[in-house]
């Protein structure tokens, strides 16, 4: 059976709820495939939203807090935030302009965030970071010292209060739309990996690790 | 001369401020090439943050606001908004886990929100939606009708407290860990377009239009 995240007053999807995903394995798949999380906060009555690195582990999410140094001001109690992943996959273009859409996997977590505080929490939650993308890197890069770690500010938020939503497949016209003698389709979207660009001051004869070589051929 | 926006206290990057630029020319350029924006508001002291389509039309962006049908609730006097685009291009794998990064390029859009209410804005709003992505699609399509017009809800925000942040180039290292023996370098990421997929109740002998080829082999 499907395990489910109830959905709360605040996760049920409003609009187009055909669309949306209250399965666990659905909601994390997304957050699994997504490189950036967009953090949403509030500092004397403006909303920010901020770009930033994540991970899940388990039941939680852990996000970068340092980019946003505005975030943990008023942080002692916790931080209200929404924490969204947006995975684009197309563009659908329907006969009609009012039909057209894309394609798209979306994740929205709302909680209280609170601070990472102990240095082997901190560790694991870069560890996570790491190794969510690039397996292996972690035990081969120099591992963070303890300066770096409190200079580190890592959030964490539970998945408690959380939904997907998810477009796939194909445009959907109006009925009388299909008549028009207009081209319709769906234009797939993905984020692909270039070959990898060694540094300048690496050694010349130092191949690309396999995490590495493999991510780029990995379908993201 | 560059032109910039100037900053405010709240538009400043306080976060590694090197990364910061506040010039019109960069901040047009990452939004006209993003597809979806970020937009965070706030109801009832809990943040949402919602993908949507956007466009930029001279200093205001346009977004769709029928995603959130939670946003229109109070918004009478307008809405105070944070609207995020951000741009992956590439993973910074240094050879310390600290200095790991990403290059991104990223704009923050601050401000209230307000509706837009004649039939007559919200059609050029969804024409700037539609010609930004696939210029030649609005003329082809059929155009929205005035039921379709009543029930698409569209904000604009004007673009008068904005910054953009781009981390761009190589990795950079402490200096005593460029002699580490690990590799180091960058993944370079991008979304790229796959074959048009007609649909499939389009007549098998209609070509995909210019507009569609072309956005295939644009780099984005």
């Amino acid at each position: 059976m499907k395990e489910l995240i109830a959905p709360t007053g605040r996760t049920r999807v409003v609009r187009e709820p055909h669309r949306a995903s209250h399965e666990r394995a659905v909601i994390y798949g997304i957050l699994d495939e997504g490189l950036v999380c967009h953090v949403g906060f509030r500092v004397e009555g403006q909303p920010y939203v901020i770009p930033t690195m994540f991970a899940r582990v388990g039941e939680e999410i852990y996000f970068h807090g340092s980019a946003a140094s505005r975030m943990l001001r008023n942080l002692s109690s916790g931080l209200p935030v929404c924490v969204t992943v947006t995975l684009v996959d197309g563009l659908v273009l329907a006969r009609s302009v009012f039909n057209h859409s894309m394609n798209y996997r979306s994740v929205v977590a709302l909680g209280t965030a609170t601070l990472m505080d102990g240095p082997g929490e901190k560790l694991a939650a870069l560890r996570a970071f790491t190794e969510k993308i690039l397996p292996g890197r972690w035990e081969e890069a120099r591992q963070p010292n303890e300066k770096e770690l409190k200079a580190t500010s890592i959030l964490r938020l539970g998945l408690t209060e959380v939904s997907a939503k998810v477009r796939v497949g194909p445009v959907e016209d109006d009925a009388e739309d299909y008549a028009l003698n207009v081209w319709a389709g769906v234009i797939p979207l993905r984020m692909v990996a270039g070959d990898p660009e060694r540094d300048a001051r690496c050694n010349a004869s130092m191949a690309a690790p396999g995490y590495v070589e493999r991510f780029g051929h990995t379908e993201r």
